[in-house]
């Protein structure tokens, strides 16, 4: 049994745009007290968009955060009330235009636990037709064809760092290997 | 070319123990400004520990952030100026108490490039040896070993679901696959 730890103070930081602050104040075994700093996160979606000849569609973006541009598969923040598979659908055409026949979920997970509670959900893209995309006012974005077997390069690389692609990319190809078989 | 965000301006929101937030003040192109939120992290490291068995030896543990105990492969923050390879072999045998004859460097990726610097090094750690865990002040962790091929499907079941759990495991079953071949 793992000892669950109790909140017996909890404090507002910071209450933003994307991300809220608090600081928890827990008990752990022995009556023993530690701080816990917690960033809260509405949760995102990612999108593997995968076109009939095995290339992925992806986004390059600068991000603020680690000061670079990146490469990423398409993802974006969840909306209040918003279904995951109805924001899939939503970011895939906003960030690169495109539509699909089909949208299928993948799995979800957290991008990390120790601090923060942003939750991600995963979803494939299939029988792709190209559009024109719509960023967010704030949002300048290149998007990007790659095939999968050079994706597979790039992770080993060190070229795509991003912790929601790498996921991505391993599995579209655990699933075009497990249809091939 | 992908447009670099100036900072404007940076001010300081808290500093805290693990994580520091910052708020910036960004130019866009046009002469439009927006809002960054960004976490700061010091950076960590995680490490898939390889039995001989083919078992990954992994750590249960309860997160705050979540509200939950989850399986995770072993990983800690770099302290300050620390060599992730030797806050690898440190952090294994902190929470695992096991010892590696070999510890491999695979790559590096950030958790949450969106509003978080998170940078996590990743270690195969093989030719394992037991001993006696040495967890923190704070940590109260429960050691399991799980063999690859139930990770995986506990990955497609939704039972993992640690961004950088499933990263480890999904490449720890890569490079097994790529000696068998």
């Amino acid at each position: 049994m793992i000892y669950e730890e109790k909140t017996m103070k909890s404090e507002k930081i910071y209450e933003g745009k994307i991300i809220n602050l608090k600081l928890d104040t827990v008990e752990l075994p022995d009556q023993k007290y530690t701080k816990r700093e917690i960033v809260e996160h509405p949760g995102a979606v990612a999108i593997v968009p995968i076109t009939a000849d095995n290339e992925l569609v992806l986004v390059k973006q600068f991000r603020k955060a680690i000061e670079e541009a990146i490469i990423e598969i398409p993802a974006g923040k969840l909306e209040h009330g918003e279904d995951p598979a109805s924001c899939a659908v939503r970011e895939l055409k906003e960030e690169t235009g495109f539509t699909a026949e089909k949208i299928q979920y993948v799995f979800q997970f957290y991008t990390s636990p120790g601090f923060s509670n942003e939750k991600m959900h995963l979803f494939v893209a299939t029988g792709l037709a190209e559009g024109t995309a719509e960023p967010e006012n704030d949002e300048y974005i290149e998007i990007i064809k790659i095939k999968l077997d050079n994706l597979l390069n790039m992770i080993n690389n060190g070229e795509i760092t991003d912790s929601k692609s790498i996921i991505g990319i391993l599995m579209a190809n655990n699933i075009i290997n497990s249809k091939q078989e």
